[in-house]
């Protein structure tokens, strides 16, 4: 019978791969065309008001699909649970199953935070002063938290809702090396710090072109729809390059849909993140440069990490 | 943590509900507009060949929703498995699994050849002479056992593709108070029943309007993509009544699809079955009619079934 994992066992064994390797190799993968991606499958609730979201596909070649169902009920923490949840399942190519993964998100988490420090290792300026992160809830500590794996930096600037949150955002992660400053104004996270990552539901931009100094690169990974919007669609235009995940969905969901709608940028501007990362003259050209790169989330990130994690946990074959 | 279930408990649990009851009532509130089913999600395979479907939904007002992953892989008969796989996956209203029904397709076999009942208790005339297959698998074999329920009759007739598996339906299914001839000749069929169930994975047509008779009723089960395909459209043509399960999914896939193509009914004629259940006037008006009725599966099927397989075996609330 299938294996069902656990929470606690998924963690552990993502302790032990390299997300950040698995997710790059994800991308260029899929920009190359060898993974079928079809579209996302979603399903809206009004009463309690809610989505379910299915990413789902396969590697060519490989021995494994791969399904993940996620949702988000808005109404949850009134009754003491996270907005989001979530489960990957991993089928061998007979369609048995072979892993039910309980992650309850904490997959989607960790391919988004690592696809977020992929982005910054090939589109960041070199000599990053400051890290400013926008959202303070969970995915605001892992994109932090990855960053440090592809850019050296001392000082973090972290936008939030309220002093609550962003004062428990400054404790769990400020530490040895890292200075954590604080603040309500987006306005200064734009002002001081040049590698910036937004992670925030929001339906409203909340940076505006104006604010963006040159040699600035910000990654937006909050909209996966196309209600959310994290950048005025300026910010785009202003960009010397913007870097997509996927075209496909890109042109769906947003920040490139909304600077697409608002005709600030054109889909031959776009070009995806594997494609950089298969051809680095695609991506930053100069320290000045201002660039941008929009993840909305591609199930190809869900394969490559549900297919590691089960390696690492499933027993040998006999 | 969320139950998983093996296929054993999930049979024995089917055995106490009553999915005749349960799918007709699925069909009404579908056609009364209270199952949201978005559409069906769909991965193809090309090495080895199969494909993935992903049906999923929720009835307005429920406490839960359903997923279904259901797969056909054609080689694993090579490697002694069947082509067929699934599960259903049901979650509560927050998002968290409440539990993994590992069928192995069993649940969808049940469902489907409860539809088949239930088009038959509405649409079939009263009278009933001889029943007839059109193919001896599992799922012919689920038809003619549900047919029992809502139909007297002493005799069938089945068609398939060899003799072996026709003796070996004919040695399944004969029993007392049923006897059961076999052809190689699918006219031998239209010729000898007035209900007529065909389920089989066909890409071509299998029944030639020549051959139906005044007052023969046929559910189509086994067309279930754009490919496949039973029934002459012409049958659909001939016949005075065509009623599918849903209206939006026959118009892309099914019987219905190709007569719609073909011209020989347009969307105006078809009648959900759902519609006929709550007003039977929209059925059968007299015993010489030609009925069709096209199911292609909707999800709140699948909805339905699971929800009353997992009400039987889940714990008592504490």
């Amino acid at each position: 019978m299938a294996a069902m994992i656990e929470p606690a066992r998924i963690r552990e064994a993502a302790r032990t791969v390299d997300a950040l390797s698995l997710i790059e190799q994800g991308f260029v993968a899929y920009s190359q065309g060898r993974v079928v991606v079809p579209p996302v499958a979603e399903m809206i609730f009004d009463d309690p008001p809610g989505e379910v979201h299915i990413k789902y596909g396969y590697i060519k070649g490989d021995d494994v699909y791969v399904v993940k169902i996620a949702s988000g009920f808005a109404a949850n923490p009134k009754l003491g649970l996270p907005t989001g949840n979530g489960l990957m399942l991993v089928f061998d190519r007979t369609g048995a199953l072979e892993c039910l993964l309980l992650d309850e998100g904490y997959l989607t988490n960790l391919r988004t935070a690592a696809a977020g420090a992929v982005a910054a290792k090939h589109l960041a300026p070199r000599r990053v002063t400051r890290v400013g992160i926008l959202g303070a809830g969970v995915q605001g500590r892992m994109q932090l938290e990855h960053l440090r794996k592809v850019r050296e930096f001392g000082e973090a600037v972290v936008w939030g809702l309220g002093e609550a949150e962003l004062a428990a955002y400054r404790r769990d992660m400020e530490g040895p090396g890292l200075r954590v400053r604080t603040t309500l104004d987006a306005e200064e996270v734009a002002a001081s710090a040049n590698l910036i990552v937004t992670c925030t539901p929001s339906t409203r931009p909340l940076l505006e072109a104006a604010w963006i100094r040159p040699g600035t690169h910000i990654t937006a990974v909050g909209s996966d729809t196309p209600e959310k919007q994290e950048l005025e669609t300026a910010v785009l235009g202003k960009a010397a390059r913007v870097v997509v995940d996927s075209l496909s969905q890109c042109r769906l969901r947003g920040e490139a849909f909304h600077a697409l709608r608002a005709g600030d940028v054109a889909l031959d501007d776009l070009v995806e993140l594997g494609a950089v990362i298969a051809e680095p003259g695609l991506g930053r050209r100069s320290e000045d440069d201002i660039t941008v790169a929009d993840l909305t989330g591609v199930a190809v990130q869900d394969i490559q990490i549900s297919k590691a994690v089960w390696a690492a946990l499933k027993p040998p074959a006999p």
